[in-house]
């Protein structure tokens, strides 16, 4: 694993080239999305109907667009006990945390006497993309829908491609749970065009969200303005803080964990103690040949980890802030007085005890998160991505007199004549006539 | 103006058409802005200097780049008395209203033992976008740097255009007000780059916002993910639903207020009094008369202005929530009994006396609003916009065996055996070795 020493000759090139570290191939995949969400809106269930077809090798019609709820009970039942009740236990967990993200209204009237407020409301309905796959996680199921049924959306509509029509009975048994309203056997572009413009069979909803391939993140960025997107999400990333104090072996773990998602994911150790980094190593190698997906995890490690040594830990959150990791372990004592002088970060998990693989599942926070440096200035999906605020504003004849004139005097002088006199003719004034 | 009537004949056909109009001729620019980010981001100043040049007749060295602080007092003095204290009026309500939007962190320890939280900060360093030339608003100076200021951001950086040399006095003034730390005289895809990617004179920003024209907004779209970005804004639109009783003029000048921004804008009056919307139209001819933008007025009202008659009041907030819009007045005496029926809308003005423009300069909410009915998924500029949220987890030894082995299930469930592995270790149990 490449080592950085922090301080020393050379370090801030090196440091400055592992941010900078391109780590995506983006795909130009722009013009065939293009002409796929074109067939989709012009054609509808027609399009829908050949592109799975051709890419999924599955033969629907209208009528079986949808997977029906006997379909989806049935697939659910097949799901063993114990992931059932896992489901279960992380679906109860996600609601409790993400309850609490509901924003509140407020409305007061002020010294001039103008009332005032905001009021959130629910989006009406949201759109879940589910990966088929590989990707097929129902734990993303749950991250993603859950906030939008907490929020209030009614139409909670999830697409999921069914290559070969293989369906995957936990993400259907995560769908009911996470309270879906309509699931569709539809993937690729072609479904997130369904739900942008909708056909027929499908209603359009207002915001999509959930990961997918190059071509589900071209078709995202092309119809955002028609709906809403939540951010497209880039490879995974771990950043762990230890000192020498913690066993090798969890932090290595801790490293693969994400390595092992993706060989472009990304996973860095910030550590005062040269020795234990030393240690870590050699239970990385270890510990990746018991991994089943050990060559994603190796490619990734080789290709992007690093290991940065500091000569005080005093010195990590100055770096951390800079790599604005998408998850922070804090593995040292004092985690809380760490975590204090972090800035950004997508979720930070405390102390020895807290493997970041925990807040994937079951911790109850959501790990939809944001990548590539962008916790600088986002955030990861809450409820609040599926709700939008309304101002409200409301004058009376007094209040009206109280602040009037500074919005006329205001657009005048910004040479707006109809929103001068608008205010002005209710102040039984009449500007726009010596203006005109 | 075209009138529909709810619910007749063909209503559906033409409110669908109304709805689907395109309002905007997109401009393909997307090629030019790339050269333009690239000579940016290879040749930092330089490029920015040439463009400058080129692009706003302007002789500017590195130096002088910035507006330094004894321009901006100079300029600052020279607005007149009265337009200084309307500035600071607005000022003042604006950060009122924004202050109550930060938001609340949270932190607790759940039935399991397992604490967790989520914690808002500030956005670093936030550029704000101003336009030059004939749309250089110092009101949306206020609306864009004030929210920043009250987020906790450091560096609230401003770039706005200078054609041929000229300042626009009363732009500083509010850029000096809102609490600009640096402003620079650049504009255009230009000055997106530099606010993305920085140079050796300006260091680059977390998130951009502010309207432009179609470089600017290209330019906004192509750097997102290295830096966030607001919505783009579109024409501007009012929606006015009035019963017989309000004055004419005063809804005919409200709906103007939005048509004299751009031919591109959309107004629509809602009513249920066929003699009133009469009455209205009549109006607008004699306001329009009077207008100094008449022409642009005149043009949006004949290209994209609408009364919708409906049989009883009570139909409007099914309409109203399909359109979607970025203002809507409720010129009725039950305002707030039919606002509780809407749900879809950027900004409500209640009753008789509060015309749309008191938002757009002193209310003190804010006036970058959603338009192109993206209010059904959007919100307006807020203090949120300049913050983003990290989620905390931390578990003990008692807590992670509370809830560790639902996300080792789950994790073996999704083939991610480190995730599986990295909470098992703590748990003293080792089941990669049996999967591997």
């Amino acid at each position: 694993m490449r080592r950085l020493h922090a301080g020393r000759p050379g370090f801030e090139a090196d440091f400055a080239a592992l941010l900078g570290e391109k780590r995506e191939s983006a795909e130009d995949v722009d013009q065939t999305v293009r002409g796929i969400l074109a067939a989709v809106r012009e054609r509808g269930d027609a399009a829908l109907i050949d592109y799975t077809k051709r890419f999924d090798r599955l033969d629907v019609t209208a009528g079986t667009l949808a997977i029906g709820a006997d379909e989806i009970a049935e697939a659910a039942a097949r799901v063993p006990a114990a992931q059932r009740d896992a489901l279960a236990r992380a679906a109860e967990r996600i609601e409790a945390y993400h309850s609490r993200q509901l924003p509140q209204d407020f409305r007061f009237v002020d010294a001039d006497g103008v009332s005032l407020g905001q009021r959130w409301s629910a989006v009406a309905a949201a759109g879940i993309y589910v990966p088929g796959g590989t990707a097929a996680y129902p734990s993303s199921v749950l991250m993603n829908a859950i906030p939008a049924r907490i929020a209030g959306v009614e139409r909670v509509v999830m697409v999921v491609p069914t290559p070969d029509g293989r369906l995957n009975p936990l993400v259907l048994a995560a769908a009911q749970l996470a309270g879906a309203t309509e699931i569709y056997r539809i993937g690729g572009a072609q479904a997130v065009a369904a739900l942008a413009y909708g056909t027929a069979t499908i209603a359009p909803v207002d915001k999509i969200v959930g990961p997918g391939n190059a071509w589900v993140a071209a078709a995202k960025r092309q119809v955002f303005g028609t709906v809403g997107i939540d951010m497209i999400a880039g490879p995974s990333e771990i950043l762990v803080v230890a000192d020498g104090q913690n066993d090798p072996a969890w932090i290595a773990v801790d490293l693969l964990s994400q390595a092992e998602h993706d060989s472009a994911a990304q996973s860095i150790l910030i550590t005062d103690d040269a020795g234990f980094a030393d240690r870590v190593e050699a239970a990385l190698a270890r510990e990746l040949a018991m991994l089943p997906r050990r060559e994603i995890a190796a490619d990734s490690i080789a290709r992007h980890g690093a290991i940065i040594l500091v000569d005080d830990l005093a010195d990590a959150p100055a770096l951390v802030d800079r790599i604005a990791p998408e998850h922070l372990e804090l593995a040292v004592d004092d985690c809380e007085a760490l975590a204090e002088r972090i800035r950004h970060a997508g979720a930070i998990f405390l102390g020895r005890h807290t493997p970041e693989a925990i807040g994937d599942y079951v911790a109850g926070s959501n790990h939809v998160l944001p990548t590539a440096r962008s916790a600088r200035f986002s955030s990861g999906l809450s409820v609040l991505d599926f709700m939008k605020r309304t101002s409200i504003v409301r004058c009376d004849p007094a209040s009206l007199a109280a602040i009037g004139p500074a919005a006329v005097a205001l657009a005048e002088a910004e040479g707006l004549g109809a929103h001068a006199r608008s205010v002005a003719i209710r102040l039984n004034d009449r500007p726009a006539e010596k203006t005109a």
